[in-house]
């Protein structure tokens, strides 16, 4: 059992990140948040991180020159905050290797579908477009694919007949804050175990029981 | 309410077939089997089917010059027998649109995945494979794609770190034996409705409450 120290990135409203805070405080996730990196300064869950006294930065991909380029500056601030796990919540840029191997396998993000189903943006939609009866969420490590690294937990959620997008993706989302937090804490306890890939099998991830 | 007529199609075990049986015995499914129809004569199911007194023809798709010469002879076997709906049960062979035109919207298919992850054969290999941890089946209207058409129902089963292909094959297989008999029997409820594509939305299904 070891404090994880968190670096989570958003692009958005992150209630994700809320999820984490709240876990945190009702002592069921054995975490500290270091900081807070959003691409975007108007990202509204920089608003949420600043009211609860956690540290923000705002590194726009915008004023460097490459992915990578953006990425060591993206480690770089990481590193000095202290974080040891990175959790994608919401950041809506795909990171290069650069990233992945300033913290190999120790980067995690939370998709809003049953992956391999509907990768990429907009899942609640492509999942209604299709007419899934079940949708649900993902968290998995990070590999350089979008959306392709070894999934650690999902969550199943009904889809309803009279669903809108809207609906469909505020359910998936209240998993999402269920299952995100659970995750993480089975990895501060140790849970968590990523089984490299053999012949038969690509790498996977198993969950230990709690001792 | 109507009672269904039913083809079932199998190539195999037929154990679907059983669990439609079953559902008939116990009243829980408003249906007739008026005939089982196997493309193999060693097929399992066979014997179960002669064993509760069910009608079962043997089509071999060997002696057949073309898939579609082959979809004439079953469809030919299955009006002579009475039968309004088919259920493809575990039948290894894709229909054709002759056979599909022969009973427009009402041939279902039972497959071993959450669609559309993992279509095709040996769906549960597949998802040891990718490492998912909720795996499932689907019930769906048959289109001329490979496991592609609107979906009916769904069911969503734990992958457990230990699973062998056989072990969750049979879990899976559990959930389908409830599945099925449930999807038909709202089929003969006519609760079950296929929804026309329109600018948004691929033609799909809604499920009406029971009255």
């Amino acid at each position: 059992m070891s404090t994880l120290d968190l670096g989570v990135l958003i692009s958005g409203r992150g209630s994700n990140l809320l999820s984490i805070l709240h876990a945190i405080g009702a002592e069921r996730l054995d975490a500290r948040v270091r900081l807070v990196l959003s691409n975007r300064a108007d990202a509204g869950g920089l608003v949420h991180a600043k009211a609860r006294g956690v540290h923000t930065a705002v590194l726009s991909h915008r004023d460097y020159a490459s992915r990578e380029a953006y990425d060591e500056a993206l480690v770089a601030t990481l590193r000095e905050a202290g974080v040891t796990w990175v959790v994608l919540a919401g950041f809506m840029r795909i990171v290069t290797p650069v990233f992945l191997n300033a913290f190999p396998g120790r980067v995690i993000n939370i998709h809003p579908s049953l992956l391999p189903a509907f990768p990429g943006v907009h899942s609640q939609a492509q999942a209604l477009q299709y007419g899934v009866k079940i949708a649900g969420c993902t968290v998995h490590f990070v590999d350089s694919g979008t959306d392709t690294g070894p999934i650690i937990s999902q969550t199943a959620v009904s889809v309803l007949d009279d669903d809108t997008e809207e609906t469909l993706s505020a359910r998936i989302l209240s998993a999402e804050h269920t299952l995100l937090p659970r995750v993480l804490q089975w990895i501060a306890q140790g849970r968590v175990t990523l089984v490299p890939a053999d012949e038969n099998r690509r790498a996977r991830v198993v969950i230990h029981q709690e001792e």
